[in-house]
Order: structure tokens, then sequence, then C-alpha cells
């Protein structure tokens, strides 16, 4: 359904110039069975921000992302669950707008 | 939290070369009571494709975009629910991986 960019894409370069760690911007949805709900929140807690039920948002590098991919592959059972992974090359490329209330802004402990 | 690009990015020139129209891809994130997501529900399905539990994307116009907005200011309560637009130049833009099922090829009605 999305068309798949060259992977080039994120992996070119470095926006920061640091030690060769390029930087991708992510935001990741996921519907998981209940009783693993916990986990994989506070899992995903550990790389990106929360911002609405089910959804997180960040920047990753390329090694980053890697390590949530195959921490999600653990934690979930892929016959059941279901993750999605959009990516994009810097933050910039997404427009956000919210209707209703901020969620990650009044809810500090969820 | 995220940079907003120009609204020229989004507005300028047709894609298709239509009548004028400009399309953008976008990704809708909600989390509203549960007696109001029947009805968020079924009014996303006439503009834009279910991917997965509360999570909607597809190509709209500039004009189609706000008559989302304008549906969903009606149909949620603002201090109560939220929802999130994330929108992008074009789905080319979008880079997107699941892990696990695919909601929205196995979930003919939900």
């Amino acid at each position: 359904m999305c068309a798949i960019l060259h992977q080039e894409k994120n992996t070119k370069g470095s926006r920061r110039g640091g030690k060769g760690a390029s930087f991708m911007y992510v935001i990741i949805v996921y519907d998981v069975e209940e009783k693993r709900v916990g986990k994989v929140l506070k899992f995903l807690r550990g790389y990106l921000h929360w911002v609405q039920n089910s959804v997180f948002e960040g920047e990753l590098t390329e090694g980053k992302f890697r390590e949530v991919q195959n921490g999600i592959k653990k934690l979930i059972k892929t016959d059941k669950d279901s993750v999605i992974f959009y990516r994009f090359r810097d933050e910039s490329q997404v427009v956000k707008d919210t209707i209703g209330i901020k969620r990650a802004e009044i809810d500090v402990i969820i």
C-alpha cells in the first residue's frame, strides 16, 4: 500500500554530524492483546515519546530503530498482535495537528 | 513537538494535473470514548483506509482534509477525546513496516 523509499534515504549521512549515526523520525502504532499492552508500553517508553493511546513518536538512529523492531518481535504474538512502524527522513516531513486533548500533556502516568 | 512545514508544500500545484486539486497523504490516529468510536470509524471510512484499530490512512485533497477535520470536530468531545492528524506531501515520504498481522487485510468488517 505504501511506497518504499530507498533505504539510502534514511542511512545516508548524519544530520548531527556525530559518530556516523543517522537519525530518522518514527511513529509507531500498536494494537496488541491487553495482557501484552503493559510490556509494549514500557519497552517503547525507553526509546520514544508516548503521544496517545497506543501511539509513540520520536527520533531514532538506524541502530536503535532495529533494536526497537527486534524488541517488539520478542514481546508480541505475531499471529495475534499488530505493530505498524512509519518512518521518515526527519521530523520536518511530518506535519501534525491534534483535535481534542493532547494526551501526552495531561497523562503523566499512564 | 513537530516542525510545521510551510502550508505551500501541500497546496501548491497538483500531482494529478486535474482541476487544481492538490493531494496529500494522511495518517489519522484517534483515541475517543467507546460510545463515539462507531461514529468516528464510520465517518473516517468514508474518506480513508482503515489500517489498524484506531488508525486510518490515505490520500486526500486539501479540501477533503478540511472536511475530515471539521467532521471530526463535530463528532468528538474535544475535552475528552483526542485525534491526531499526520500529513505528508505524498505517500512516497512514508516508509511503512508492519510486525505481526496486518489488520486491514483480515478484518473485512470491524
